[in-house]
């Protein structure tokens, strides 16, 4: 071991403050000192160990060196790991129309996973859901490019902390995903190609990318499956350099999705060798490779064919290096040196020099095992804290949504029913969505919910009424003769987890099985019938909107799902989620969103006799909200001003109640075909019974804006303004936007 | 009347040989005389005059100066008027594969056309067929650019003469439309915003287009209704002028769809005033307006706006004269002032000056009555011409396509079946498709086809079955009667003109009304079945395909439907058609078409097991067919050579009988994602039983290069060449292009 001698340390410091990686990123502030330790750690690295950085879900610490390991995981509405709280899923939450709630749930997310041992998340989706029938459109937030933004840079903060990229020992890495346009592929067939105008590139689909970075400093980003444009997204220099770092300012991490890196070789047919692969990759900014355990030792790129390609001299060792800095950068701002790996203490014996060891790739690659960071001392305290689950409980009775409620048969008066039967295939059964824990720590059904809330009050009987999977008649004949017996049926329908989750795209958005038949023999009855939704795409329920008298939706509402849905039931909560999408009557109506170009033709638009079942921004509540006229602060300005929308919202019924007030925005004359509405704010408040409360909500520049041939620009003149508790119910004002 | 002294002829003529008009057209080669006669009466129109020769449909005579009028007309598979022949509707004739019969075909139309005074036509339809939910789906050709390209050149040539854009006396100048991706709509919705990537437009929807112009010299275009990635296709410089003209070298004239000049201002609040929507149009090449009747006098855009435009300096009035100097030259190419009207001989009398009329703007343009131009003398000896229906019934004859043949059902020998039930509310009906003539000469239904080939040999049951519009029970079990009462069931399903048309989009693609019902009680009987089908857009039949054991498909076959129909019954032809679409197994799967870009995950790639109902190209025969391998004349090229794909179809069994031989080729490894395969050549060709005949198709680079940063490249590698009688069976061999 030889001392190194300050100097030069001091050099090295020097030599690599002029790399690329250094001028594009900028996104963790080191210090000198911790700059030096990279540098340190870089130099004595040999190739096998840098490419062993990059290995992403899989070891990548390095014993030799005592770099820490950084361990990847998933979290979309929890850690996917046994006991931890399951909150509800993400499109769930998002249907509270709640950014600060949603940045609380993401921080108990945070807290668990760094219990567990967790410092990065794939989480959260990002894609601006256009296709029902895509299997993980549950995974997403909204339709509408404005409310992901919000519930992603949100759910961003949340996990990350609003730190200056420098996590506390409560906070991970997030993971905006999938860049980009995941969402609406050919079919709605995940990793579909997806080929779209640059106006839907730059106004639906990157705005939430936008967000994340601007407005919660993203960590990391993953690129999509699919080519977008003909071009492979995980070697797409355009939209990873151009836009998301050079114009976004984006200064993280790059991770490739699972086998991905592979794929744009093997699957997608976009390069022709291992080291024009890893070489785009690499130039594309793709940091960290996920490749899971089967696929480890044999079929990485940044594996032995990385090590290769820069022997070679096929890749520049630079562009490694790179990469490298980019994860102990990572792992510094994690602070993993300070904690659970002993980087900092060992900095000085690292300082001493080590023997530079002659290793063999294949023999170092095939050995890997590492040592996945385990859970920390005392992590089932975190896990186990009273307070995550009381948050679960709120989050799911603000995500709760009502769609109907003929003649107020909701709620239910205490006393009101002595048999309630509690029928249907997601009724008494675990429901979590996709990416969820399959241990949570607790599950509450909805028949378990029903018999809590009511004790000794009421009979509950119970009937699966068909099996999504395997129905049969009989089935459905029991469950009629429950419903017979009893004076109210809650009829609990929906997905399980073979109908909705990645890779499970169907041609159909029908209820699976024979739910449909379960649900009209129950209607046949002539009983009282509440509908409850647990789904994890929009259904096509225009049946039930026309014959069931009330609907509750809770798409997948996490481990109080039972709870929440009685507590509705009920009236202890009064329902106060909205819809973040569009239900088409049927899948001939996908793709179905309410901020539709213009038409040249007046045909098929949403609002219209044959429009959607449910529209973008509905749900209704058990009480009434009123609203006054729209007003302006100005009702003229110019592009550097800010004007606000106004209006007074007056609870007019007799509980208390959230109301989730909306902004909406036409361009009414553009040189490029417009929305004929776009969301550009929105307002959960609560009101109690009379009150009245004014809503004023911001419209700047920002929300007038479009992108044409490459720049955001706005036009002046006139601008249709409207608020309502929806996106087909509102009033009006102009707004005359100047020079 | 003044005598023009001849230096002022020649100095009109040389002050408008510099215009931007002459510049960019140059599609009429007119002589000088010609040249000289437009100038001339362009110097003596008043403004009003002018804009009255840009009407397009109605009145643009001038009586005045003895200007003929040019009547615009439809002749999608036939002119859509009285008495006149009916061919298969347009994707019916397409199924032939058969350019030359499609020549012919349109050779016909063209002559029936002139007959009735019609100069110039709205055909062809050139949209690459997308979205099954289109209501004009029948008027297209093909799912695929390059079939739509050959066909609809074809059809151009057919109607227009192979002439240097002069025409005989019986051709009539083609229509391009809708220009462009009109087949692509958001939701299939006639008119909706069209986004897509410039890919897409290039390489999808912009070929048969620019066929239409290399290969057919078309005369005229027509856009499209909706905004184009933002811009309404009407005012679209980049697509018409940048692309159309310039790439293309289009210099025939720009007619405008029914009030799109209007709406580009009144409904895609693309403009703000009546001025700025004249000048982009004409600034796009949108020369002659289509405004109907109704809207004629108060409407239009190309009528007082335009003048007061011009009067107000707010169009040049350069821009106008380039329209109205269009349209006189397609009046001399047509050779209008040398027969129907007497602009030539009237020349001299003109050449001696007229008063300039001080016309009224209002006045002139609400007294307007012109004289449409009427059928020549004689006119019924061209309708009735025998080998017009000869031609028709040749037609639908190769059209027809087989799709089903279980235990060789078909063909019925002629003494098979004493009774013979024909069931289903298209058997004995007239189905011609949309934009067609009312009043077709004659029209055999299929119960007439039938009957009229059995003669006395067997009885013929009939029943509707079931109304589309108005369907009952009774009508069904009335059908299941006379089904049991019969030895043999031919079931003839589809749309009515209710059904399928222009904007009357469905968002479903099942038999309309309770048609799958009535399908199902027939097979229920046990009688043997043959489906037939009558219909405009892919059908739902995926049940048909797994039940019934024969079906023939005749899209809407023309006024020769039943004959043909019973001919393929009884085996009179030999079925040949193949399907230029794919047929979805429902809405679900739309858009449907088989040349998809590679994708990201293995996920409902058509020809799985979830794949398509019945792929591209296919299409069965009463015979069968043996293909070789396939061999290449060259295994290895470069770009400016060209190489034959070769293969040996050999006709094993014992009638004789058409094949539809295909080739598709797959750029194997690209740097911009290509379609799994893409069409690049068929043939036609008719087999003895035990007969073979070598087929050559030629490649060369235009089937290897793709649109990549605005040009059409071709990249060096493996091709993979597959050659076979449908998209899913083929024989394949590999192409190697060098530098």
């Amino acid at each position: 071991m030889r001392l190194i001698r300050p100097t030069l340390l001091f050099l090295t410091f020097i030599l690599c403050s002029n790399t690329r990686a250094q001028e594009k990123s900028g996104y963790i502030p080191l210090t000198q000192k911790e700059r030096q330790k990279v540098e340190l750690l870089l130099s004595k690295m040999t190739l096998e160990e840098k490419a062993h950085q990059l290995a992403s879900f899989y070891p990548n610490g390095n014993k030799r060196l005592n770099i820490p390991h950084m361990q990847a995981g998933e979290c979309l509405h929890g850690v996917v790991a046994a006991g931890t709280t399951s909150f509800p899923q993400a499109i769930a939450m998002a249907s509270s129309w709640d950014p600060e709630l949603i940045e609380r749930i993401a921080t108990v997310i945070a807290k668990e996973a760094r219990a567990l041992g967790i410092h990065h998340c794939y989480t959260p989706m990002l894609g601006v859901l256009r296709d029902a029938r895509w299997g993980r459109f549950e995974e997403g937030y909204a339709e509408d490019a404005y409310l992901v933004s919000k519930i992603g840079a949100a759910f961003i903060n949340g996990l990350q902390g609003r730190g200056k990229a420098r996590f506390s020992k409560d906070h991970v890495v997030a993971t905006a995903k999938h860049f980009v346009a995941d969402s609406e592929p050919l079919l709605g067939a995940n990793g579909a190609a997806v080929e779209i105008s640059l106006r839907s590139l730059h106004e639906v689909h990157l705005p939430p990318f936008r967000a994340a970075v601007e407005e919660a400093n993203v960590g990391s980003v993953m690129p999509a499956h699919h080519t977008l444009n003909g071009v492979p997204c995980h070697i797409n220099t355009y939209t990873l350099n151009d836009v998301f770092r050079k114009e976004y300012g984006f200064g993280g991490l790059g991770v490739s999705d699972n086998n991905d890196l592979r794929w744009v070789q093997d699957r997608l047919f976009a390069t022709e060798t291992r080291e024009e692969t890893i070489g785009k990759a690499l130039e594309a900014g793709v940091h960290t490779e996920l490749a899971f355990k089967q696929t480890w030792a044999d079929k990485r790129m940044y594996g032995p064919p990385l090590v290769a390609a820069v022997k070679s001299g096929k890749v520049p060792v630079k562009l490694l290096d790179e990469a490298v800095r980019k994860v102990l950068e990572f792992k510094i701002a994690l602070r993993l040196d300070e904690e659970e790996n002993p980087l900092g203490k060992e900095m000085t014996e690292l300082q001493k020099g080590t023997k530079d060891a002659d290793v063999n790739a294949d023999v170092f690659f095939s050995q890997i095992d590492g040592s996945l960071s385990s859970p920390r001392k005392g992590y089932q305290e975190v896990l186990n804290n009273p307070a995550h689950d009381a948050l679960a409980l709120e989050a799911a009775r603000k995500s709760i949504i009502l769609l109907k409620n003929a003649n107020n048969l909701l709620p239910f008066r205490r006393d009101q029913f002595k048999k309630i039967a509690v029928i249907g295939p997601n009724a008494d059964t675990i429901r979590l969505g996709t990416y969820s824990t399959q241990q949570p720590k607790h599950f509450i059904t909805v028949k378990q919910g029903i018999e809590d809330a009511v004790g000794k009050n009421a009979g509950v009987l119970y009937a699966k009424g068909t099996d999504i999977q395997h129905p049969n008649a009989q089935q459905i004949t029991e469950a009629v003769d429950i419903a017979r017996e009893a004076d109210v049926c809650v009829l609990v329908l929906g997905d399980d987890d073979k109908t909705v989750m990645e890779n499970v795209d169907r041609d159909d958005i029908a209820l699976p099985g024979e739910q449909d038949k379960l649900m009209q023999a129950i209607m046949a009855t002539g009983k009282p019938v509440v509908l409850v939704l647990l789904h994890g795409r929009p259904a096509a329920i225009q049946w039930a909107k026309d014959h069931v008298p009330a609907i509750l939706d809770g798409w997948f509402l996490g481990q109080e799902t039972g709870k929440v849905v009685a507590e509705a039931l009920f009236g202890n909560i009064n329902p106060s989620g909205k819809l973040t999408v569009t239900y088409p009557r049927n899948v001939g109506q996908v793709p179905a969103f309410y901020n539709t170009l213009i038409p040249g033709r007046p045909r098929m638009m949403w609002g219209t006799a044959e429009g959607a079942t449910y529209p973008f921004g509905y749900g209704i509540s058990y009480t009434q909200f009123k609203y006054s006229d729209v007003k302006l602060s100005k009702s003229t300005m110019n592009s550097r001003e800010t004007t606000f929308a106004e209006v007074e919202v007056t609870n007019t019924g007799k509980v208390a109640g959230d109301e989730i007030v909306q902004l909406y925005i036409r361009d009414d004359i553009s040189s490029l075909a417009r929305p004929i509405k776009e969301l550009k704010g929105f307002k959960r408040i609560s009101l109690k019974p009379g009150e009245t409360q004014k809503v004023a909500l911001p419209i700047n520049s920002r929300a007038l804006e479009f992108w044409k041939d490459g720049r955001w620009i706005t036009e002046p003149g006139s601008f249709t303004i409207m608020m309502g508790p929806s996106s087909e119910e509102f009033k009006t004002v102009k707004l005359q936007l100047t020079k």
